[in-house]
């Protein structure tokens, strides 16, 4: 890759660790922003505006501190058979009511990721786009989704579930990126990071 | 899952992984048959014949030992995109000539399983199937080539690249199971396990 070093602006240990396995170096600087989806957004529109406003806070950040930076920032969201987006569970009976929903059915999950560059104190026109995958989870007795939950990796999973560990074994097949899934569409992102010019 | 338990006739950590995943309780015994591909053998007829062989060996071993069981084996093989068996490789020059052949293009991931039963003395008639995905790799540069055989996990990996860990990010999507590309299509085996009176 051309760039040096990339600024990623989340926490998530997934995304790290597909950054990591690509060999990007990488720091992580998270913002604190809002993530409360707007009424009547498209879970298009909020997974790309939500990684905008990501990569921009941060972006905000450098500026302050005056660095130049290439910052990728990312949102993932589920969105249920019936149309509905699923974030993360607040407790277990939403993540089981989740896993019902999605179990023996296809869904999408939508990632918006923003490559945001910083230079001499400007922020320059992110690149902003949404990536899907359709995921189909495959029919789960009761059993099985209280065995999955007692895993514990559902509470901060978009969906209740994970697509790397535990919750790869859920999943009957996929059509599209699987690392989208898991948090990152890495073909996507490594491609747009080769195109920069720092 | 009605079985109490299996036995998994694979050394494969990632098979003994997938089934911890899925909650199945199981023991390992590993059989050691002649792995090499038959001459003008199909990949299809190859995976399906490899994993009807090692179940029938470790059913034998049971036999011996009287006991009752069910055995899960299995085989996976790259077919590149030109029509070629990719095995294991046997150096990191075969590796990097294997990922060479894969990158950029869309190869098919074949998992031949079969589920054997035996009871009182005898091996009842397999459970024998073969599980196709479609793997497209993203386009990688020499020296992206290089950095992924550098991380070590090539050498026991049909076509070279494991799904999981590092070369999770060599793929830039998939069509079909992707427990299959890892080495047991999870969906099929459990409910094939399912259908099993014991």
């Amino acid at each position: 890759m051309k760039i040096k070093k990339v600024i990623l602006a989340s926490g998530s240990p997934r995304r790290k660790e597909l950054l990591t396995w690509a060999g990007v170096s990488f720091e992580i600087i998270i913002s604190d922003i809002d993530e409360t989806p707007k009424k009547n957004e498209s879970p298009h529109l909020m997974v790309k505006r939500l990684s905008v406003e990501k990569a921009i806070a941060v972006g905000a950040q450098l500026i302050l501190s005056n660095r130049d930076a290439v910052i990728v920032a990312a949102d993932t969201t589920v969105v249920s058979p019936k149309g509905k987006i699923l974030g993360k569970p607040d407790d277990l009976n939403e993540a089981f009511k989740m896993i019902s929903e999605l179990q023996g059915k296809t869904h999408q999950v939508l990632t918006g990721y923003s490559i945001v560059q910083v230079k001499s104190g400007k922020i320059l026109k992110p690149i902003s786009k949404v990536v899907k995958t359709a995921v189909t989870m495959r029919s789960l007795s009761v059993e099985e989704r209280r065995f999955y939950l007692s895993q514990g990796e559902s509470m901060d999973k978009a969906g209740a579930y994970a697509a790397q560990g535990f919750g790869m074994v859920l999943i009957e097949k996929i059509k599209g990126s699987y690392t989208n899934v898991v948090g990152l569409p890495m073909n996507e992102v490594l491609s747009d990071l080769n195109k920069i010019n720092t």
